[in-house]
């Protein structure tokens, strides 16, 4: 829903602020959270009044969803191609590449677990969101046990579970304090022990 | 500091009124975070004024104080002696009694994710604790290392960042589906990995 068009004139311009609200959203829900974060502090950060704003978003909700498909549509594009080693080993590569704009990862951390809350209004979201990780991962690690990658001391779909949950967790920890985790070298190690060939 | 004994009189009514407080602070803080809490509404739950229950927590950080000690007093009891298979075996079956009581689990899960952030009251709190977990889990993998029941793909440091991390990232997962993931199982899969005797 996002528009991307570069025509001139007020629809560009709606595009344009658009834009800024979202990564204004991206950063205020990633520090403050959906629950600390108010619309009228977008707008201040837009310098514009809270009417205004609430012409383009009428709620902190509709801020939310938008913030979300911004978020997918980033994610769209890294998680191709995970069924294969050099497919697996871009993504290990994205996980440091990622930390030069750590936003994205703050908006994952907070929201994911505010989100818990049965009365988060991305609850449903998170859910879809983590059975469809676990699904596309369970599809990958299925067909690297075909050719023979995996250990069999696990299953396609506990790998799943875990590799998930790794990586969220070494991210809290790394957003706590960035010195002491080293993410990538963490799931390197963690991948190491079921597929042998991932270093 | 929560005042624990059972003295009659006006500070027995106190120490019941913390302690109502702190279970409902629990409560709050893990679905709604410190960020979407009020002391209000706090008031409420203990059916009483905000000018009265800001007689024995006059903000809102010190109620979410008052928690993290609780948090941490409970806390305690558990942690002891992971230095033995014996011990870390007591801890795995910890991860599914506690299930029984998510109030704890999501508190964790939310807090720590808020804390991310370096304006967050309790950021000084979360970086202190993870980084004793890691030196405190680091040092039992050690012993268990002398033992000889490390395997070498992992040094005790990486297996405690790596342990620490998977837990958190189960237990998200778990509270967003509580039938997508046991945690306790998983935690298995991944030490046996590491720890050959944990099955």
């Amino acid at each position: 829903m996002t528009a991307t068009t570069s025509t001139r004139g007020p629809y560009a311009k709606t595009a344009k602020l658009r834009s800024r609200a979202i990564a204004i959203g991206i950063e205020l829900f990633g520090s403050a959270g959906y629950n600390g974060a108010t619309l009228t502090e977008v707008a201040d950060r837009l310098g514009m009044s809270l009417t205004g704003l609430q012409h383009h978003f009428p709620d902190k909700d509709s801020l939310l969803t938008a913030v979300l498909e911004e978020r997918d549509r980033r994610d769209a594009v890294r998680i191709e191609n995970r069924s294969t080693l050099d497919g697996l080993e871009n993504l290990i590569l994205m996980l440091s590449e990622s930390e030069a704009s750590p936003g994205l990862i703050e908006l994952q951390c907070v929201l994911a677990a505010e989100a818990t809350s049965a009365e988060h209004p991305a609850h449903g979201y998170f859910q879809q969101r983590y059975a469809t990780l676990r699904d596309e991962a369970a599809r990958a690690f299925a067909e690297l046990a075909e050719q023979g990658q995996l250990s069999p001391a696990t299953t396609p779909a506990s790998l799943a579970k875990m590799v998930i949950a790794l990586v969220d967790g070494l991210q809290l920890q790394w957003l706590l304090d960035r010195g002491a985790v080293d993410v990538e070298a963490e799931v390197r190690t963690f991948l190491h022990a079921f597929i042998p060939a991932i270093h």
